[in-house]
């Protein structure tokens, strides 16, 4: 299987999701610098694989330092500030940089020294990785339950999903696709239709890749597509992840999402959300207080080597929309279900 | 303004479309194989433009035939039996081949020899050219109408398109995008927001440039976008044309229009196609019964340049969906404006 990040001893090592679907190209990031530059340009990206990244960023941005504990702190805070910089919508970077931040807090107070304090960092970085894995596994495995619900009569689950939660957008098994790898293991068949994701691509590169990887049935299929599918009846059911979650159950993810859970309900097709806790933000009560990352609108106009578009057009290119709660079937996390009312489902942590 | 298509007196003159947004380039078609693949590749499109087209293919299959009456009306219904495989979509194609062939059969039986059957034939087409402009023309005058009841306070009609139904898909004007230009002469203030329109980007390359060329502000989104942009209250009004137009009202148009007129219905947006009688099939009961061309899955993993897919995946590209016409809000045609039930309204001619 493809190693999203790994710790070298050194270097956190990421696969470069741009080159995809070409082959792989693994890149060592050794400084703080490197890591903001490579999660902006989405060389690693997916909410929780990003949260990951951020703390081995945090880490380097203080593996060099010499001087007292204070120093040290600040130098922390500092890289952490920075690298909260690099893209604003996944809540898991915050989270991430958050845990650094602490870590860091409580070694100092525990009278550790700069070394302890540094050991204690790149330990909670790895320990985030080997966390998410677990985290991803449990998602895969509440979700499977849900899943089989919707499986057709010979046994088969019909997915849609739209850019990729998979395994390349955490450390392993990813969020909306555990189920799909989870189900896989015990011989469930699966069918996926993958929404290429304009403008970058990430079904038609990194979902459709991985699922085909792992041996998954998959369609590509344009964005535009993906009501004449549902309208045929090919779709059992529509999962996506999430960069993050209102308190009330508004889920913030790549832009199309909010279009695909529309057309899921138009065609009473049920329409999960796959999530670690981590991307649950509970101090904004509603989507519309999630910041929506803009990005350069030559991702539309010339992102696929030539342009597509007149010179000087006007552009609109948000990375991310946000599906209101009510168009949410479940919320399926490490801890269980979420329904509806999310406000109290979300806040009891998730356990159903 | 660009010329579509053009009749030189040897050459049908056509802009290829497949080079837009670069530099317009134009090539001259003089036999009816030439025209088949032009068509076919989507040098010439837009359904109206290419019944025009055909038309002049038809005329050139029987230009140079040397032969009795009998035989130059074989050698037209092979042409146009031959043309009629280009594309399968779009009645306007059948529509314009069966105009050249009765205007054959008509001359003949009228007692011209060869030569004035070619003339009448080469008229035929020359009058559809113009034709087209007048009905497109007409189809602007009963469109504006309509959306002006959905200007905003200042005046402004915010629209949303999908694909181009402008006047490149036609001899001049458009159809969805004839209103447009026949209120930009009165004043009328618009905004256009472009869907890219994947595989084949017609939104971005076509509907933004011809729009930009015309001075109409427009501002090019990707297909997954337009949820986004009506759930900010930027649409007043979608507007689409359409290749085929069952006589229940079903609208088979470009692929991804079935998920627009959803979205518009979800946002309580008005939904209007528009299109001339000529795109109307009367004889199929409801869009189910319309062919929809597939195309070269290549288009998904490789059109833009380089591989956006993984090798060999399996890729679904249906070139066209057909939107039921309960989601149809208005059909508007050179003749007015249809409205439910499509059943009467259709075939009475589309008066109202």
């Amino acid at each position: 299987m493809l190693q999203t990040i790994t710790w070298t001893g050194h270097a956190a090592r990421l696969l470069d999701q741009t080159k995809l679907p070409a082959q792989p190209v693994y890149v060592d990031i050794t400084d703080e610098r490197q890591m903001w530059d490579v999660i902006k340009r989405l060389v690693i990206r997916g909410a929780p694989a990003i949260g990951v990244a951020a703390a081995f960023g945090a880490y380097m941005g203080v593996r060099d330092f010499a001087g007292n504990n204070a120093g040290l702190l600040a130098r922390l805070n500092e890289a952490a500030d920075y690298l909260a910089t690099s893209r604003p919508t996944a809540v898991n970077l915050f989270w991430a940089l958050n845990r650094m931040r602490e870590t860091a807090r409580t070694a100092a107070q525990e009278g550790g020294d700069a070394g302890a304090i540094k050991q204690k960092l790149l330990d909670a970085a790895n320990a985030m990785l080997q966390e998410d894995t677990r985290i991803c596994r449990a998602i895969g495995e509440n979700g499977i339950k849900l899943l089989q619900r919707h499986a057709s009569a010979s046994g088969q689950i019909d997915l849609l999903t739209h850019c990729n939660a998979g395994g390349l957008a955490t450390v392993q098994y990813g969020t909306a696709l555990a189920p799909v790898y989870v189900g896989h293991e015990r011989g469930v068949k699966f069918h996926v239709f993958a929404d290429e994701t304009r403008p970058l691509l990430q079904g038609s590169r990194i979902t459709a890749y991985e699922l085909q990887q792992n041996g998954i049935p998959v369609t590509v299929i344009c964005d535009s597509m993906a009501a004449t599918v549902m309208q045929q009846g090919k779709v059992s059911a529509v999962i996506v992840g999430a960069d993050r979650v209102a308190a009330n159950g508004d889920v913030a993810n790549k832009i199309g999402t909010l279009g695909v859970a529309i057309l899921a309900r138009h065609f009473a097709i049920p329409f999960y959300v796959a999530a670690p806790t981590s991307s649950i933000d509970l101090s904004l009560p509603t989507g519309a207080q999630i910041p929506i990352e803009q990005r350069d609108t030559r991702e539309v106009t010339h992102g696929l080597g030539r342009a597509t578009a007149p010179a000087d057009v006007d552009v609109y290119n948000p990375a991310f929309d946000v599906t209101p709660a009510n168009l949410v079937t479940a919320i399926i996390t490490e801890n269980g279900v979420a329904e509806e009312p999310y406000e109290f489902s979300l806040r009891r942590g998730c356990g159903k």
